[in-house]
């Protein structure tokens, strides 16, 4: 079978797991029954545990479904420690389902597959040696990458049933009550997490700081813990954000942000109670401050910025010039330590988000996302998973959720180096062109030949010339030559679901 | 059949209804599988709706269950504006499952249930023409009368099944992201309305403040709500509170208060971070006053005060005497409005209060509670619900609740005028004995006789002479003398459902 934007997806896989091929960016309106968690009631006597052998013994059998978060990004020191003693009982058969896997975990992944602890994973991404061992066929069930938004509605209807939720925090009390906004590994919103705690039946909190009964503000509450384990330490300080955020000094980057923020200011929809994501990244933030001095030189305010959360957008809330900050992870110090004097930025859980099969979602509401891509093809279809070379390198993250803005702007380099961006068929979809509107790039933009009205209201902007996106690929690969095919064996070692939870595209095993 | 307090069960509607007789206080360690909504997935286009009659054609059917808060207390508008709609519409075989009824919904239900609108109604409580219409058998089946974390737990396990909240709110945006604390209808927490928003099939929020997309603090979330009403009005501001707080100065109120105190300070309770709930009340505010003295005296600071919740034990928590205000509802605007600057002022979800079906409630780590009685019996079963004349005049709020605390005291008066507060039965048991700690009373204490311990701690502490519990009822009957039984048709009007979903009592049709 194939998906609606032409990808061949395996029969027999999408047959024996229940999965239709993607159609369409419109979910509709169905009625759709929720899973619902089964609680071990108690009065939350014996809560605290001393050591992960021993909850993990409580808790976790073979062929379990065991879930984490990434908050802690690069600082993450919870999931390869709960791994390690998973991996050192000898589990089998368990199904690895985190919101992301982020680089400080790969060789812990790598080796539990390889003992066969791990044989089914579900994530946003993954990259490094992961990504490529898992490209090179070494688990033995295909991956399957959602989107932050698609994890919370197949949590919420069953289609993920986590058995087991280990959360890292930076505090909690005995009873289960934590936030991640408060203590030395403080890591701001705890989104992504949030949805876990609501739906799997045994929740454990994972923490190096135990604070007196109750601890408040409780994102997570006492109602939906059943473990509470106190470690050395949560994670590295230093690590969990990406420090000091920086302005990109990179000319190209530089250029690109300027005609993003062009782009949008000469949109239509540039007004007053405007909202917006932008991400992270050097670019994202350059787009930020290019966007700051128009909103002042305009007179205009947003209503609220979402998504992840950079400090340069915090200051734009204590500026006056966003009204709330809607804040579903937090990707540096600043933004993180910030959500606790902000009473404008609010914690959002990932359903609240970005997920479509609920009453409504942040996203829903989204004027303008800007979003990256590793790749982009002449159909608007982008890739942010795997490389040129065919290897999972990527994640989903909110790409297919944001994507649904009324201004969905790729912001992206013609070429990278030798290998070019925009390209006549990406290697793998992951965002559906119908639902991207305009791409920026350093020679110029292209705008989806469906918005039309993006045509009359941009097509005669001084410094941004406006091309077809077929005339940037011939450009790319008029700079590039025409790159070598890719070879790929015959086996799916992954499949993209759609948000929708239909499947877009597959990743086959790179032949050697 | 016949629940543990000896109280006979009618056996035809137990079998019909599937319910089991009280047996224990004790809730065990039961896994129990949670039931979930079906949700009606949106973007939310088209949720504010400009009519409530638009909204209740979109969403009521015959033999629906429908919910509501009482949050706003006697200043309640929505309750009454929604059911006009729905009995002039001419619905049929409703049944009502608000958190309470107040006074001011009583004419409503009535006319409801005389019209056949309403054939079922589960509720904390009832008073006035209502209690007595259905004392003298008006309503077709019998009531469920369930304590605040009872309902939380029937709606958890789907023993209730919301198919539409309607909840009032005093500001929402057109999405539903919505608080309890903010405009000029502001009555503090939603605790008891935020289950409904998380388990209703349908939710519809009604306000009359309509606010800038995205509001926050959004204690409802847009995730959960399907539709936004905007009505006129949604409260009276002057009646959702009790006003300003009173302080007794009834010396017989002030007597009970003072030994309420007295048995607090001298129990292995009174330390360092010790936890209460007081509830409503003159008295109750006068046990505040005393507490807070001994509390300075004493060098003691409490870690939390619990439930429905006062200025006066605001007051505490500005004073720094308590940690944390746990805030479940709020019974005077000096309460609910500071709940907006007070961080340490926590809303808390009647789950979270109370229901023992979860990971742990707030009421099992609560230390002392003071609750009232109409009546309370040497076996220290107490009867909140119907007067001495058997009408039902009471609600059970979180009485089986906070009843499980480690030092539970009942305060009362012996005698109330012409009628005796112990009694060697009460009418209706609603709390068990066996979860009662201490009667206090303005001629002295009982302990009960479980408590040993409490005996060796309060037996000589001089102004709290210790009775056992069948002398202090005997000097009640020298005082009043003997009263004629109460007379009872066969006819079962409510059954009084314990915390744990069994019946501990059944209220007979009152003979004329």
């Amino acid at each position: 079978m194939e998906s609606k934007v032409g990808r061949q997806l395996p029969d027999d896989i999408m047959n024996e797991l229940g999965f239709k091929p993607y159609e369409t960016t419109d979910f509709g309106d169905p009625v759709i029954q929720r899973k619902a968690p089964k609680v071990h009631a108690s009065t939350g006597e014996g809560k605290v545990v001393d050591s992960l052998e021993e909850v993990i013994r409580k808790t976790v059998r073979d062929g379990m479904t065991i879930s984490f978060h990434h908050h802690f990004r690069g600082g993450d020191y919870v999931f390869n420690k709960v791994m390690r003693v998973i991996i050192d009982a000898g589990y089998r058969d368990l199904t690895l389902a985190p919101s992301s896997l982020t680089g400080v975990m790969n060789d812990t992944v790598v080796e539990a597959i390889k003992k066969g602890v791990v044989t089914n994973i579900t994530s946003s991404g993954m990259r490094g040696s992961l990504g490529d061992a898992v490209s090179h066929g070494l688990l033995k069930n295909p991956v399957i990458f959602r989107s932050h938004g698609g994890r919370a509605r197949a949590i919420e209807n069953g289609d993920i049933n986590i058995d087991v939720a280990f959360l890292g925090v930076p505090n909690s009390d005995e009873m289960g009550n934590a936030n991640g906004m408060e203590g030395k590994s403080a890591f701001g919103s705890l989104g992504y997490a949030l949805v876990d705690a609501a739906y799997a039946d045994t929740v454990v909190l994972v923490t190096d700081d135990i604070r007196p009964y109750p601890n408040t503000p409780a994102s997570i509450k006492q109602s939906q813990v059943d473990y509470v384990v106190k470690v050395d330490e949560v994670g590295d300080p230093d690590k969990i954000g990406s420090g000091a955020t920086r302005f990109t000094k990179d000319p190209k980057e530089l250029k690109i942000a300027k005609s993003v923020n062009g782009v949008i200011v000469n949109s239509p929809y540039f007004k007053d109670g405007f909202s917006f994501q932008t991400g992270s990244g050097g670019a994202a933030l350059a787009v930020t401050r290019f966007l700051r001095q128009s909103m002042i030189d305009n007179g205009i305010k947003a209503s609220f910025a979402l998504g992840g959360i950079t400090k340069p957008t915090v200051d734009l809330l204590e500026e006056g010039l966003i009204g709330k900050v809607m804040d579903v992870q937090d990707f540096d110090k600043g933004a993180a330590t910030s959500m606790r004097q902000n009473p404008g930025q609010q914690e959002i859980d990932a359903s609240w988000y970005a997920d479509p099969a609920n009453k409504g979602a942040m996203v829903d509401k989204l004027d303008v996302a800007i979003l990256s891509a590793l790749e982009i093809d002449t159909d608007f279809n982008v890739n942010v998973m795997a490389g040129s070379d065919g290897v999972i390198r990527g994640a989903i993250g909110g790409h297919q959720d944001a994507a649904t803005a009324k201004l969905t702007i790729i912001s992206a380099p013609l070429v990278r180096g030798r290998i070019a961006t925009v390209v006549p068929k990406v290697t793998t979809v992951v965002t559906p062109g119908d639902s991207v509107d305009v791409l920026v790039t350093e020679v110029g933009i292209a705008i989806n030949p469906k918005r039309q009205d993006l045509m009359q209201a941009l097509g005669n902007i001084p410094g941004l010339p406006v091309y077809t996106i077929q005339q940037l690929q011939e450009r790319a690969e008029k700079m590039l030559g025409t790159p070598e095919p890719l070879k790929f064996t015959d086996r799916t070692v992954a499949l993209i679901e759609y948000r929708d939870g239909t499947i877009i595209d597959q990743i086959r095993q790179v032949a050697e």
